[in-house]
């Protein structure tokens, strides 16, 4: 290019709502280019009074983020195919970013049929790999996932048993769970559609319908605090002595998108 | 050093709990010398047996993330201070790392004094800034902290009132709301032990008390499906006509750690 110093590349960006600006990065650069292109980009931008700069770099652009590093760029979060980078441009005040992603999501599945039995697995490998123990399906809920509908995916996956959501019975939030980040998990009561199981053999060494009753008197489940008290909520439920939240269909505040609200199930929305 | 090749230096790293390890690294490395470290490191883990491999780069160490990309890692999570990279040794079987974590975490607070007010605000800035709309308390709830809690010190930030956590009412998922992340937001009731408010001003342009029926009758609220569900179970918990959840401190199965359980408050535990 025959540009001068004033007609120096910048980088393209579009406006984020709190005044600062969101690169995509897609083209690749060397990194002496990209730094000359980059503090070209921020002196534009300081000019326009924009605060905030989101960088993204795909991971095929790996060799300049150490370079992003050198200009005072530093690490929001990352996904497996690229890396989110900051940067402040006001000299006076402290940063605003929004903190990352802060919570890991779990789902456990309390299927019971009508003979008050419930589905119970054992695992394969994970902390309760050899220990003999029953436990209800468990599993992550995806990005993008709803909650309800993550349960009825690990029972399907984990067992083959078909089911239908019924209700949120409880939930747990810990924290430094997985390096340093937060836990929050669900327990569903799930209605089985189908009872014959087909189960997953990757992940699961042995899947079967167990009394209610027996299920909450292993030792493992006795003896553990939250294991006992999720427990005596569930066979609580059984019993019509306890109930959960619904999950209803509703329409986000701004973006119309639909988005299921939890409330008590014994709450009739006028 | 004078190392032959058998005695090469390898990369210092702790099991984890699956057949893997981690890789903190701490020690400023040129490229080269890292990727030498490294090739030899797995080359060891791989005759061990190992699966998969964590390595957490400092941004300090920014200038090897590359090398790492090039020898096949990719990124895992990223933090202000360090990206997490993995890397997976089996050749025939498919990567089992967990996902990074997938949800951000919200409250808003419903306080209510017994005048039947609530406390309401009007935000300097965001989505709600020069609306003139009056809006609950609301924040985000940080790694490591609890949903009750955040409740408690956002209304206490927000506006100087001191309060109590009561009850978990209602909460909604959403999705794709921050750079693809999930979102969850909790509505919780809180008591209030102080009555003079002193608003926070860099955040808030005006904070008050007002009527229960007012707020609900705002335009904003009518007209958004979600805003008009919340207020409408607000208004039922205010009338004794509703339940939430209940926070219960309990221990945590495998750590014992103390943790929330939150489940119905019409249920006592026996």
């Amino acid at each position: 290019m025959d540009h001068g110093k004033n007609d120096m590349e910048i980088l393209e960006a579009t406006d984020d709502a709190y005044g600062g600006v969101i690169v995509d990065v897609r083209k690749k650069m060397d990194p002496p280019t990209f730094v000359a292109v980059l503090r070209a980009s921020i002196s534009r931008w300081r000019q326009q009074g924009k605060r905030g700069v989101w960088l993204k770099l795909p991971i095929e652009l790996s060799s300049v983020v150490d370079s992003a590093v050198k200009e005072g760029f530093w690490y929001h979060h990352a996904e497996a195919t690229y890396l989110m980078m900051v940067y402040w441009i006001p000299e006076t005040t402290p940063h605003t970013f929004p903190p990352n992603a802060s919570h890991r999501v779990g789902v456990g599945a309390f299927v019971i049929n009508q003979k008050g039995q419930i589905l119970v697995v054992q695992e394969n490998g994970g902390m309760f790999a050899g220990t003999g123990i029953w436990k209800m399906p468990t599993g992550v809920v995806e990005q993008g996932e709803d909650i309800c509908a993550a349960a009825v995916r690990e029972v399907q996956e984990e067992t083959g048993i078909d089911t239908k959501f019924v209700e949120l019975l409880t939930f747990r939030q810990s924290h430094k769970s997985f390096f340093g980040k937060s836990d929050l998990f669900f327990v569903c009561m799930l209605r089985p559609l189908s009872f014959t199981i087909k189960k997953q053999d990757c992940e699961i060494k042995e899947a079967q319908w167990m009394g209610m009753e027996e299920y909450a008197s292993q030792p493992f489940v006795q003896e553990r605090e939250i294991f006992n008290s999720v427990a005596k909520i569930c066979l609580a439920r059984k019993e019509n002595a306890y109930s959960g939240f619904s999950a209803l269909l509703n329409t986000s505040g701004f973006s119309n998108k639909k988005c299921y609200l939890y409330c008590s199930s014994t709450y009739t929305p006028s």
